[in-house]
């Protein structure tokens, strides 16, 4: 029995004893109605929701979360406030717009589309910051259920769907451009809940449809075609069926919608935009410094070789191989990194190199010119291959190279982390080859403990500490794990009371596996700030460089498309900053990680704090990251935004001119 | 520079020593290469994928769980192998097939879509199981990232998206209808990798497009249309107009394709999909026992109609409010649930009524009389407006059911948890009132402590066990929350010696907010063999109904469609079984949890051993889950599927005729 039938006899109002009876307080249940969704709800009503009609602030939750958000798919709504931002010139600022679905407007499994739409920031003076070029959205996917990859937004269809009862979310940057007037630039961002794609489908002819009607159009134009009519009764039947033919075709179905208007259906006017959107007011100040365009802490980071031939199906010294190389460098060369390619031998020997052309072509000077480039690593080749081949390329690179004015950026990196007598033995003989082809090289090392076989235990902190004694002169660069450590900060002066910067020996640092939470780290599933303190941890301890063994080191796998897995034995996220879009889309740009742009937001606090060092000190700058609460140690840093504001608010109010 | 440029000077193979040299063994970095996707990969490449020229095992994994996983995001995948179910008739069986992509193949931000196809179930007599009726497939989505709402896949166009990196599930029913013939049957659901529509949408004409043509067309019929044509030249002028409009119409580029094949390339050919499908085998043993149609065990769960009035926007009363609540209760019905609607009063006062219509209407007795509910709960309608119209009505509606065969299911529910004395004078009051009309009158009342005010102290579990004695003769059903026993099973003896069979009263049970973990209750996040095992308890407790306060209990909305909100102070799950269908799609039909499939399963479980103990002694069935592993108490029962089919084999094998 269906239950409409019955209602003539039971239903309706007439009725009133036999219906159970109203209870005017009662909602039922416990707590009903303590979360009041504060829907406007007057025109939504019980239909299907037609979201051009009703106001998206019915629709969905909005609200803004700062770059160091992790914005979980619980993540639950806040109030929608203004969003105001500082910039330098040349500096990449994000935060994150956070949108969830109040209620489901779309039918076909999702919540809904919504459409973000930016407008171009304006200064008073007429100075802009375009959509597209210096703002970008992109939409934050998760990874092993957090949120991670940054998937570009099609700008000529700002859309994304969002799901019941999750929170997704859209990563905004900035980039003010080196030469952006400073000013206070105004904007706005439109969110609105729009028609899916697959719902306005129904609007759009399918194709056995069409096909239909071109068999249809075809067989009128049999009847129409012909130019030799035998008799006019002939002309009046062909006149008179292709009628028939068009009137059957016109009063198809699927085309009734066009009787009812022009046809522009589909686009929204701007004025319904401007009435049924939220708007989020952005205001960004740029601000009268300008990031140096070459950092000023070259921060070396990875890029695997044999990942990249692997996934891409690239056979080494290819065309397509150099020009997947290329494109890698140039993209990860925006992040204030200096790239270098790799390939791991056996023992952890290791080839690295910048360029993956010899120093005579035009790409090296390019490539080693390049200002944004801090640091680059010269292939030592006979590393994989010790032939005389392998020998004389190297001497004839390195002759070139010195002579030029970037070779002070040139470092030859050999070995990762050795651990024996042998090893070390093995980068001693090294270097007395690149001695003698260059007095003033470079060599760096990363090492985490001393070696063993020698006359100190290797694990022992002395044993490390002292490893510069036993690789003097063959290596400048000492590169130690943070992990080694740990919390203890004071250890630091003990690794650097053992250097000779008179000898331009210098300190750096690098990440891997360790240190783990909670002290900063790139492992996803850590904090935000975990991630960007990385940076500010350097800046503290007062390294001159930085080291990340890899940054697209995902496992094996022979398809660009092909899932992204990390390598077992490491903690997830460990040596992948960033992703092959071919996963997310048909795109080829790789797609970036939320770490890698903390990473670089990292980098420009550096940038922050070197500044009002050059002004009030280092003392000052150390107190600065205190008393704000943004870093004090390694275990003691701020987990939410606020102190990072407040410390680049204070150099700006100190420092503008 | 374009990175291409330079690849006549310096690419390609020619070159050799300025190529940095390649290592034959390693593959850089840590434990790279381990995880071997195990792809074939020959005929995929590094372009762009067509899922329909590669098989879908290149592209994704799939296999199945059983209905007690909740398969998350992260599931890693496990060999597909063949899935063999046991069924009894009148019993619906499930499982999973989870897909994991390999690669991604679509271009707009998904991994791709996936076609799930399932034959019908035939045995070898000829007897079939049809899918869309007796087999349907569900997509299991998350709800606060736990697997748990089950959204109907259209059968006319059964696809899913699946997301990069993330696992999704689809649950498989096979419900076996009472008069099915015994035997094995068999059958093949086809996976297979396509296009999505988004991609393929390129080929459908859209709406502007098609406008464009209605547009050509009508002025096309403009020109072949009118009956009187002054001349011959006219109608040569008029098919020559017509001809060169629909030359233009045909020679659109958007319908060339049309010219290429028949119209039906959306169509997949059988013979492709027999060729590229990852195909997984399914056989049912049917066998020859019949679930009884009336539940042993009466399990009565709420509906809020306060919750379906607010949110579906129904007043009270009018005939889309009984449609809705009719819906309601034809849907629940199907999961071997008694359902009664419910209200709640001040100071936990409760109205509790299974049908809408008063007593002496048609639907009433369609109602009570269905085989399927195993007990209602009559509306002592004055608990909410105490009014000599309700008490008449009351009065009137006991003396029409008391003469009905339906009459022994009946039961009165006054009062949730009463706490002190006053509340049990309320209680015995009302019984006064209703033996009153109908001596053999049941009342069920939910408790969990002694009342406040008596002379035992409220918390101790004498004052709880000796309730009985408090109620009798007020209350027939006693009904203990699951909470007071925590695990110690001893304590039901205990219960029980109270009460007296020989006045007809009974012991049943409920949970709510406890007990909570390790023990079984149907709370989001709880492991799926949780979920089933509350019936597991129930069976070897002994109790003889059992009560479930709330199954649509969310947080307050006024639209449909609103996103699904627990309510505050209750874990999440709580009083939730199913959702509405409008926040997934734009279905009406309720959206069922996992874990009310698994509440299914463990009601059909207790007919298993019900049937086995009839056979073979109470003792016996006691054993079989202890020997099995399946459920030994409230803290120790199987984490794992297996022996829940160990279990229900035996009682296949050992009770078969």
């Amino acid at each position: 029995m269906d239950p409409s039938d019955s209602n003539s006899a039971a239903g309706g109002k007439t009725q009133n004893v036999s219906v159970p009876p109203v209870e005017g307080v009662a909602g039922g249940g416990t707590s009903y109605g303590w979360v009041d969704g504060g829907l406007r709800g007057t025109n939504i009503g019980a239909g299907v929701i037609d979201p051009t009609k009703v106001h998206s602030d019915d629709l969905l939750h909005v609200w803004s979360m700062p770059s160091t958000a992790n914005v979980s798919q619980q993540e639950a709504p806040r109030p929608l406030e203004k969003v105001n931002l500082l910039a330098a010139r040349n500096e990449r600022e994000s935060f994150q717009i956070a949108l969830r679905p109040k209620v489901s407007w779309a039918t076909s499994g999702i919540a809904g589309s919504v459409q973000i739409q930016c407008t171009d920031l304006c200064s008073s003076s007429g100075d802009r910051l375009v959509v597209g070029q210096s703002i970008t959205l992109r939409r934050v996917v998760p990874i092993l259920g957090v949120p991670d990859a940054l998937v570009p937004i099609d700008p000529l269809s700002p859309q994304i769907s969002i799901q019941p009862g999750e929170t997704a979310a859209v990563w905004v940057s900035v980039n003010v451009p080196c030469g952006q007037p400073p000013g206070l630039y105004e904007g706005e961002i439109f969110i609105t809940a729009v028609k899916t794609e697959l719902d306005s489908r129904t609007e759009s002819l399918p194709k056995s449809e069409k096909c239909r009607l071109y068999r249809e159009l075809r067989s009128c134009l049999d009847l129409t075609g012909p130019r030799d009519y035998s008799s006019p009764e002939e002309m009046v039947q062909r006149l008179t069926s292709a009628s028939t033919v068009l009137r059957r075709v016109l009063d198809n179905p699927a085309l009734q919608d066009c009787q009812e208007n022009n046809g522009f259906g589909d686009m929204m006017d701007e004025d319904v935009i401007n009435n049924i959107s939220v708007r989020l007011k952005l205001s960004l100040t740029v601000w009268d410094f300008t990031l140096p365009v070459t950092p000023s802490l070259p921060a070396v980071f990875g890029i695997s070789e044999t990942v990249i031939e692997d996934r891409f199906c690239l056979e080494h010294g290819t065309e397509g191989w150099y020009s997947a190389l290329d494109h890698h460098f140039r993209w990860l060369l925006q992040y204030r990194i200096s790239p270098f390619f790799c390939r791991w031998g056996d023992s952890m020997r290791i080839l690295a190199y910048t360029c993956p052309w010899p120093a005579d072509h035009p790409k090296a000077n390019e490539y080693y010119s390049d200002p944004r480039l801090a640091a680059y690593a010269v292939p030592y080749a006979p590393i994989l291959s010790c032939t005389d081949a392998a020998k004389n390329s190297l001497r004839r690179e390195v002759e070139i190279l010195k002579s030029k004015p970037h070779w002070s950026k040139a470092y030859f990196y050999l070995w990762d982390e050795p651990l024996n007598v042998e090893q070390y033995d093995m980068i001693c003989n090294i270097s007395n080859e690149l001695r003698s082809y260059a007095p003033d090289v470079r060599i760096l090392t990363t090492y985490y403990c001393g070696p063993s076989g020698s006359e100190l235990a290797p694990s022992t902190f002395e044993a490390f500490a002292k490893v510069p004694n036993v690789l003097r002169p063959h290596t400048q660069i000492f590169c130690t794990s943070e992990w080694v450590l740990g919390t203890r900060e004071d250890l630091v002066k003990d690794i650097v009371a053992e250097l000779r910067p008179d000898l331009g020996e210098e300190w750096w640092t690098y990440v891997c596996m360790g240190p783990s939470d909670p002290q900063p780290n790139w492992h996803l599933g850590m904090r935000g700030t975990q991630h960007r303190a990385v940076m500010w941890r350097v800046w503290k301890e007062g390294g001159t460089g930085f080291l990340y063994w890899g940054s697209n080191c995902y496992e094996k796998a022979m398809i660009p498309s092909a899932e992204i897995c990390f390598r077992r034995g490491l903690p997830p996220g460990d040596g992948v900053l960033f992703y092959p879009g071919e996963v997310f889309s048909s795109s080829h740009e790789p797609v970036a990680s939320t770490r890698l742009e903390r990473i670089l937001s990292g980098m420009q606090d550096i940038e922050y704090l070197k500044l009002y060092s050059s002004r009030y000190g280092r003392e000052e700058g150390l107190a600065l990251i205190e008393k704000t609460g943004m870093y004090l140690g390694p275990d003691r840093y701020t987990l939410d935004h606020g102190p990072v504001d407040v410390m680049r608010g204070e150099v700006y109010r100190t420092c503008r001119s």
